[in-house]
């Protein structure tokens, strides 16, 4: 793809083509892209989930190249799966564009989309390209179940420990240097751009009997407030358990902001965050708690308080 | 949902509370909406496609409704699984759209999907919501073979008759009437805003051995020439076949212009097209038949020649 040509110029059918070219397709996948749906088997139940990401809502194309938007889409997608203990097995991806965008930017979309698809050990099966305005991407991701029950939110229970898999704070931390206009420390940057979803913990934490599993999207109290509201409980975190690495040091130093801050409060690395009622199994460490609900308290709670700042997890409108 | 609520005054959780008290998952839905993914059972080999409608290239919002909107992504998306020879199982919806929409826009949207999603005989059992300048809509649906192979584009093979199940012409009469400023014949208008499908027909085509099927979302002439192209055939269309519907001839009178150019190059009604050795099953009209290829001609043919029209099919970009 010479760097100069636009979709246009490519057209819809030339992009289908270049991609479909490159994509080889497993024995599972008795019908692959390029016709008007794709086969496959499943082993047990079917899982599946759906992810929009617009162009200067979830994305800033001076932030992110098209290879993070790629990456990203699809991971905080899987992350969905892993969510539930599933296994991730294909998604299809959707996405309009601009007709005078570079071709250059959807090749590196794509490469994006492949990378972090063989990251979740899957395959793309499929998609649509349409025209738009603005860049507006859907990831929808299937799994299965092989025969495992279904780890929900609704599941916790009192005297449940609560435990994470995965980095937390990284993407916020990234996010805040972006908007303060700087480019450092490069790996909360590229966390932000990309995050690295704990493949496989997911059905470890399903197979270890946790009760209650979620992926941190919105941030680690919003997203655990989910389980508690779900499972009517109360959660506390222990905030000591919490490690702080140290680029989130550097950037809470540097902007003059508590780092735990990232950690409790901020979205889009996409760990694992479960409750277990004694086993925390390999890779999870824990971090809180499941207590009997208390009237009239907030369902988090850190080190029994509740957690005051002015950024409490991300909600669209 | 009061008349002037905007979307960002009830707010992303508002809107899906509004949607989840409303739908009622059958037995084989384990998990709906609600949790990181939805889970269901399927039977047989998992069948899947994706479908994007942006506002702006795909409708317009004075021309078609919310619910036309959700009834048309629907419809075209498992038009895409009945042309598999698959049974609709369930569909997952993402959405974005702008703060200032009103809220009971996005209620129309939701009720024309749950009314054709019903139509389908399937199930919606997720989705996201997300803000963004224009609507943007996907639809991934889903459906199960039940032990049947997939029909797919390639199987044609000469000396197959060519059967088509469906109104076929009627959107684009439609269109045609709308761009002209025409609010009627209502009957084509209505058809452009929300195809119908044959539901079914795809299922009775693969039993009764269909070697080739496609849905006609581009134009009758440019969805056979996908079969023609992919089964490395001819393909001849006898137009004295084609039925000629009463609203097609008006528009085309009013129009002056050749109402059988509705039928061959419309697109966006969603019938089914396919080819079948011998028995053509109940509800199926025979409309042509498959010949060996010719080196240098076009690959589908109108009662021997080339069609001619300045319109052949909608391409993006």
């Amino acid at each position: 793809m010479a760097n100069e040509e636009t979709i246009k110029e490519v057209g819809e059918f030339g992009l289908i083509e270049r991609i479909t070219g490159q994509l080889s397709m497993p024995a599972s996948v008795s019908v692959g892209p390029g016709d008007d749906s794709a086969v496959f088997s499943v082993d047990g139940d079917a899982v599946v989930s759906t992810d929009m990401m617009v162009e200067d809502v979830h994305f800033r194309r001076d932030w992110c190249s098209g290879f993070d938007v790629g990456c990203k889409l699809i991971a905080r997608s899987f992350a969905d799966l892993e969510a539930m203990g599933a296994t991730s097995r294909g998604c299809v991806v959707a996405i309009s564009m601009p007709e005078e965008l570079q071709a250059e930017w959807f090749k590196d979309f794509f490469q994006g989309v492949s990378a972090e698809v063989a990251k979740a050990r899957a395959v793309l099966v499929g998609g649509d390209i349409t025209s738009g305005e603005k860049i507006v991407a859907t990831a929808t991701v299937f799994g299965q179940m092989e025969g495992r029950a279904p780890v929900l939110r609704s599941g916790a229970k009192p005297r449940d420990v609560v435990a994470l898999c995965g980095r937390q704070g990284w993407a916020a931390a990234g996010w805040a240097t972006l908007s303060r206009g700087f480019r450092s420390p490069r790996a909360a940057v590229d966390a932000y751009r990309c995050p690295e979803v704990p493949y496989g913990a997911g059905r470890i934490a399903a197979d270890a009997g946790a009760n209650a599993m979620i992926d941190v999207s919105d941030g680690l109290i919003a997203d655990l407030g989910h389980i508690a509201e779900k499972s009517n409980v109360l959660i506390d975190i222990d905030s000591s358990s919490l490690e702080i690495p140290g680029p989130l040091q550097n950037v809470g130093a540097a902007l003059n902001s508590d780092p735990l801050n990232f950690v409790l409060t901020g979205g889009e690395d996409h760990p694992l965050v479960a409750t277990f009622a004694d086993y925390v199994p390999q890779g999870w460490a824990q971090i809180g708690r499941v207590l009997d609900p208390v009237e009239g308290s907030a369902n988090v709670l850190v080190d029994g308080e509740e957690w005051e700042t002015e950024y409490s997890g991300w909600t669209h409108f």
